[in-house]
């Protein structure tokens, strides 16, 4: 089945929910495309004085929330840090998910989820439908068993008004052994059309389908052929910062598609706290520094 | 970096602990090859006349490892159908995990998780540590982000006597999108020989790095020249039953890698339910399959 197929047998879009494309890109039009990552590592933890335990991971996501909620288009939640905590740190995440709506900033669940049929919909369900208690703005997807599997999720995210970012091509050095197989019909390059395909559903400028393509890729997207204006989704670009990519790297990077980036940074604004004038002011000047580009 | 670079440097293995890979080849010797998938779909819990939350997720998987915790060489909790119901489902798999371990069946948490640096440290911190609520026998992996990226499980697992078991080439039609891309050197082909690389720290005939391979792949093995033999590790497969794989089919499409195939059923056996007879029936059934072949 070609990858674009499924699109044109889409669920109906939820007529009376405004689209999290839509929703992301006014977002990023009035605050700036600045995601700030809450990745509660236990050194970070450390650093803060806190406990490595649920408490502690709930204290610094709202300590988080605190300091960017006004100022950030949009935080992302490392779930891998709250699973490190089984029941008890996803049950702070739930809070830390609830807290992210109350204070009106968009969630992105950097959950990498992926799987096919009835058990990916159970992902589907899990983090992207109205009433459940994971429910985020958006979820981060994982497509080695095929952008097509996906589906349940695409669809559950077209008809709640919320959104996915796909894996499209990661900046760490492991990720070409797979990414970049297959020449000029790369796996990547497949990843990118399939989300462009399925981006056609949305009015405006900005569908809910995003793809993750790390800010440090250098080359990779012009060697690939990869083109990321034609795919009309936000573009989560994790690696500002810490990871060594400038605002300046980002527009280099991504060129025309640099309006649909939205600029990841989480260790480089952490490591400012606990206090929540240092965190704002790290944040503020990294968005500042987007901004200027 | 190559993909076999890693195994070099690898972590020392415990030497107090026997490893996964040879605790499963115990379990399969004595056992049969027979894997129960615990997959506490809605539409099963309702025919099983359990409420579909925590608690009923918990009624299920208890009621399976009472039917099969003797009999099976392994169990296989399907986490996105407990995450479904968010904190309170992983706290029921934190349980079920917790009684598969009491009733000395294997466990292989199905997550499929995959991530980079200390984000996939924090994965396996959350399935693969001794003192983690959610620590199982072995858990699935994805490797869209390159083997190498899920280092970090591979050696926590070599320390505490675990295992994991990475998506290779499964059965959906979907996958063959990315697991078939790159001719005589495909994707499924490179993370089959990075596997086999990394099980060369094992001793023993069954090493602890095992691959998903579906049931129903057909000819791809021998089209995309995979040599699971050479991989020297437990090869799960799912598809068995409802999903259209008898055991015969399991040996002709593994051929003279049938030896390491853990046959997994899920909707299978657990449609017979929710009598403890005749689940322990239904499996006993599936496994006697499985030994004729």
């Amino acid at each position: 089945m070609p990858e674009a197929a499924g699109a044109a047998a889409a669920a109906a879009l939820s007529p009376g929910r405004e689209s999290f494309g839509s929703r992301l890109g006014r977002a990023m039009a009035d605050r700036g495309p600045l995601c700030v990552g809450i990745d509660p590592h236990p050194a970070l933890l450390d650093s803060w004085g806190l406990n490595d335990d649920a408490a502690g991971l709930e204290r610094f996501s709202l300590t988080v929330l605190e300091a960017v909620g006004s100022l950030a288009a949009a935080v992302k939640p490392q779930v891998a840090l709250y699973e490190r905590h089984g029941s008890a740190g996803m049950a702070a995440l739930e809070r830390t998910l609830a807290a992210a709506a109350e204070a009106g900033v968009l969630s992105i669940a950097d959950a990498k989820r992926g799987d096919i049929g009835s058990t990916m919909a159970a992902y589907a369900d899990a983090w992207l439908r109205d009433g459940s208690s994971l429910a985020a703005d958006s979820v981060t997807l994982s497509p080695y068993l095929g952008f097509e599997s996906l589906r349940p999720a695409l669809d559950l995210a077209a008809e709640y008004g919320r959104g996915v970012f796909v894996l499209a091509l990661t900046s760490n050095p492991e990720g070409a052994s797979v990414q970049h197989v297959g020449g000029s019909d790369s796996v990547a390059r497949r990843i990118v059309q399939a989300a462009a395909g399925e981006n056609a559903r949305y009015a405006g400028p900005l569908g809910s389908v995003g793809l993750v393509v790390g800010a440090t890729v250098g080359t990779a997207l012009a060697d690939l052929h990869l083109d990321l204006e034609a795919v009309r989704g936000p573009i989560l670009a994790p690696g500002l910062g810490a990871q060594g990519a400038t605002p300046a790297d980002l527009r280099r990077t991504f060129g025309p598609a640099y309006p649909q980036v939205l600029g990841t940074s989480s260790r480089d604004i952490l490591k400012a706290g606990p206090g929540i004038r240092e965190l704002t002011d790290a944040a503020a000047r990294t968005l500042d520094g987007l901004r200027a580009e």
